[in-house]
């Protein structure tokens, strides 16, 4: 039945978001459903299946948003709506993001899909920021533009991971702060902002806002004495050995 | 024996990046130095033990170079020392950064560690930008400053997993190509470039030129259709599954 199938999709995406895709069993997953395991297993040979199934989603979302209207220029307003999804799918998939070198290492056919869909995605990207250059809103080079398109798409897919290797031992299971991630937003437009123009530039302070975090929601980031202003910190003392 | 506890590291440090840590046990190790598993088990407690020691040393090095001269400006060939430093880390460690997310959740020591170790070279780092800044060769306001900076540390800390994630199945196992790290050097370039004056921009190109891969090297990035500078490219049809 599709219904279960896509039931077992969701509730895996849920658990392998809280804690973690290592830390859930198609047992586990099985349970939550109040199916039996068989259930489970006539829908889906393994976990990997239901990872790779999870993945296709994404991708989907993915190469959806990273399109351009063909019937008029884009706008900053446009822009907004490009971070807002990048958001929304870095959220959606942050037991992905959070480590793949993992998943593509367990499986093969994933690690294939997986490349096919950077190279496409980088593809797609690069027309969204060449429609950002025909509107006025990004000035660069043609060697700036493709730099910036790597830089963004690699900060994009690893500002999870680098979060969560942040997090104290006893909080690693715990489910990641969304405001975290919208710090990353906040970092992909400080990596634009030299080369936006136009209104894009005008409401830069703007874009910023919406995403930038208080400091105290980035102390895993910072030691105490450096954020956000007071820079003269020495190198502090070492914590243990 | 010290000298024995030294050997073991450095076979332990060739084997992890060759292979990958989670493909080489202490037995291959053992193996590879012709000695005893149990001579190799009075030196070490088990394989995190000796990741950990690893890690140890690649963070003594990289706390060593993030520092500024005290006597004199920096120039912008100090500048091309800190890059060739970060690519010499990465190389080193590229077994670490090609999966660190693993590593962390295997070893709460670990993850700790790494935590504090993030935080202090932020805080070193952000002292080099206010050396190059003191010296002229970088102009940016607070804000960007400390973006920069975080930008910098994520890409070059996710720049080895992401090209890792890029290798065919095939591949996987092979050793990564020192030049795909030489590009990463070549982006973080790119990233700071809006913000280089003085020589330092004067040696822009230059800088670019020495890290800048042939685009044959970067086909795992980029689909044929785009690089170098043909890219009126539509997104190219799927591939597989």
């Amino acid at each position: 039945m599709t219904h279960t199938r896509e039931r077992i999709l969701d509730t895996a995406l849920t658990l392998f978001n809280e804690r973690g895709e290592r830390n859930v069993t198609t047992n586990h997953i099985a349970a939550e459903l109040g199916i039996s395991p068989g259930n489970l297993y006539y829908h889906f040979r393994n976990k990997a299946d239901i990872v790779f199934e999870l993945f296709k989603r994404y991708e989907a979302r993915v190469v959806e948003f990273l399109s351009v209207p063909t019937d008029r220029e884009l706008t900053w307003w446009d822009k907004m709506g490009y971070f807002e999804a990048i958001l929304q799918n870095m959220w959606e998939a942050r037991f992905f993001h959070r480590d793949p070198g993992h998943l593509l290492d367990q499986d093969d056919a994933l690690r294939e899909r997986y490349g096919n869909f950077v190279r496409l995605s980088l593809d797609q990207a690069m027309e969204v920021y060449r429609g950002l250059q025909r509107s006025g809103l990004l000035e660069a080079t043609e060697e700036e533009i493709r730099a910036l398109l790597v830089n963004t798409w690699v900060l994009a897919a690893s500002w999870t991971g680098f979060v969560h290797s942040l997090l104290p031992a006893g909080e690693r299971q715990a489910a990641l702060d969304r405001s975290l991630l919208e710090q990353g937003i906040y970092q992909l437009i400080c990596l634009e902002a030299p080369y936006l123009r136009g209104e894009a530039r005008e409401h830069l302070e703007e874009m910023k806002q919406r995403y930038r975090q208080a400091p105290d929601t980035l102390t895993l980031l910072f030691t105490r004495s450096s954020p956000p202003d007071t820079a003269e910190s020495a190198a502090p003392a070492r914590s243990g050995a």
